[in-house]
């Protein structure tokens, strides 16, 4: 019979939909995504068309100017901003009702390496760590603004993912606000905290560890599992033994494990489901609360196998029709 | 420059983001959907075809025996039911840290017409308000169950919105949990109630009202209108004028009203922007709350025609690439 299962972070419910559920390999992707070249003359993000993008802010290079060949990694305003720089953080009343605000904040791009089918399941250590210094050099930039409240890094990959770009990279936004689904998740880390003396995602963490069910792998510095409430099918946490509230707190150790632990997750995920279309989201405790003892940073991979509907809409609450164990269990076996 | 919008529901804030915008026009499905017939063999929701489902739990039809032709609205459990109405609702602890219960509740499919390409937005007022008598009927009916805490009616058309069956259909879930989204929802608006002696969704009203920008229409009973923080392009809200928590204490004469103003809403949607996948919510106050004063059952609609991506995921905020103001003067403006 169906399951309901409580996320510990949200304290929402997920079912586990045991009527309609699916095996761990029907979920593959059966039509195999367009091959893509390795450079791509209309590709804006491609080496040599540097003027057709925003000046880039930083860039990973050996020698020479800005904005020319010669990066591996390289970070740029988002030419179609969410949010940007200018304005201000006033609260205004419209119609003596309605709150809005200037919609200030950063939106970034990281194109992750200058090869434009270069995927970071394929990538070396090396390539996948600098990104993860650029996500981190970004991130204490941001920071300095005293206007921005939250850092959020992510990736889209993929069309149902939210991305029609090949090219890989990712993004960084920086919110003026703390958003409400954000605070709530600190309320009920802060609840947890009063209630028992310790970080709920720490004690997450070992709840996973030691049930080991739906542990994928474990390294030095990382514990990466499919969690008890995963949202989707193949949900994928990869969260730190050493309590940091913010990502820019992760230290150097960190970032080189983090980049062979993230690396080998997207390469499981890609052979057992065929390089499925994905997001994943690196989670911060909001920029005023980098000291607090209740929040642990860590990365969530949510593959995008299936839609949410009206009842995901109305109720907030998520039907996965897979079993975390199951799915952990079938990428845990991959040895390719 | 973009804009932030608190949704005065949730607190939440939507990014309007103009430099994505796009003109309401542009939304426009390019594709038409693929052409139904009247009657599919292979359709088990088609009259002659009522084995190949449960049996029903109501139906509306003139005379005959259940289970055959002749009816014009039926309700059956859903095969491939998410929850299940065997089970009890005890709260259980695994490995001393993760909570989980049975999937208890139900189910249900209401087949709207026995006609298999006849669409709300192309029905009769008749014929509206016998789908929505049979969604009154089953909220009354399944409210009965004591371990039901919330109800709700939903609708998916087509792919985008999560449905695969062409068959205009509906669903009906009841879970033995108030989500933690809409629990959170009602604290907000009993904070509101609690400062300001009012019902924030009769405010809500009121202030779109005397704004008028958002308002598509208004009759006797109900007011349309696009948010001032929409989430999507082309949301849709139908309130009522008159003060009831809940969806089962809709009276007659709102039924019939609600089936010309929902028939309308989506047949402009429909017109303008090609017949869009969609999916539509009734909220209604949990079961408990159902004399409460802070709370008023609504029906909003929500055309998926954007997709969210790992910014959404990780921050809960929404990107909406529209502004209301705009998609509203278009919607008001069909006159075909």
């Amino acid at each position: 019979m169906p399951e309901l299962r409580q996320d510990p972070a949200t304290k929402e419910w997920v079912i586990i939909a045991t009527e309609r559920m699916r095996r761990p390999h029907e979920f593959r992707r059966d039509v195999a995504r367009p091959a893509q070249p390795d450079f791509d003359p209309n590709c804006p993000f491609c080496p040599g068309l540097e003027g057709r993008t925003p000046p880039e802010i930083w860039a990973q290079r050996d020698t020479g100017a800005a904005n020319v060949p010669g990066w591996s990694v390289r970070v740029i305003p988002n030419k179609f901003a969410a949010l940007v720089p200018e304005g201000n953080t006033e609260h205004l009343l419209l119609d003596g009702f309605f709150r809005h605000m200037d919609g200030v904040g950063y939106h970034q791009v990281v194109i992750e390496t200058p090869v434009h089918n270069r995927f970071i399941h394929s990538m070396s250590h090396a390539e996948v760590e600098e990104i993860l210094h650029a996500y981190r050099d970004r991130y204490l930039g941001l920071r300095q603004d005293r206007r921005v409240k939250l850092i959020l890094i992510f990736k889209n990959h993929g069309e149902a993912a939210g991305t029609s770009l090949a090219h890989p990279h990712s993004q960084i936004v920086a919110t003026p606000v703390v958003p409400a689904y954000v605070r709530r998740k600190c309320e009920e880390a802060i609840r947890y905290f009063d209630a028992t003396g310790r970080c709920l995602y720490m004690d997450i963490l070992k709840a996973e560890g030691q049930s080991g069910q739906r542990v994928i792998l474990e390294t030095n510095c990382f514990l990466v599992f499919h969690p008890f409430a995963s949202h989707v099918p193949f949900e994928t946490w990869i969260v730190p033994k050493r309590h940091r509230p913010s990502f820019g707190q992760v230290s150097m150790e960190e970032l080189r494990d983090l980049a062979a632990v993230l690396k080998e997750s997207l390469r499981r995920l890609a052979e057992l489901l065929n390089d499925p279309d994905y997001n994943y989201v690196i989670h911060s405790a909001p920029v005023d609360g980098e000291d607090e003892e209740y929040f642990l940073w860590h990365l969530e991979i949510a593959p995008r196998l299936t839609r949410i509907a009206g009842f995901e809409i109305g109720s907030g609450m998520r039907i996965n029709t897979a079993r975390p164990e199951e799915t952990a269990r079938a990428v845990r076996e991959i040895t390719i």
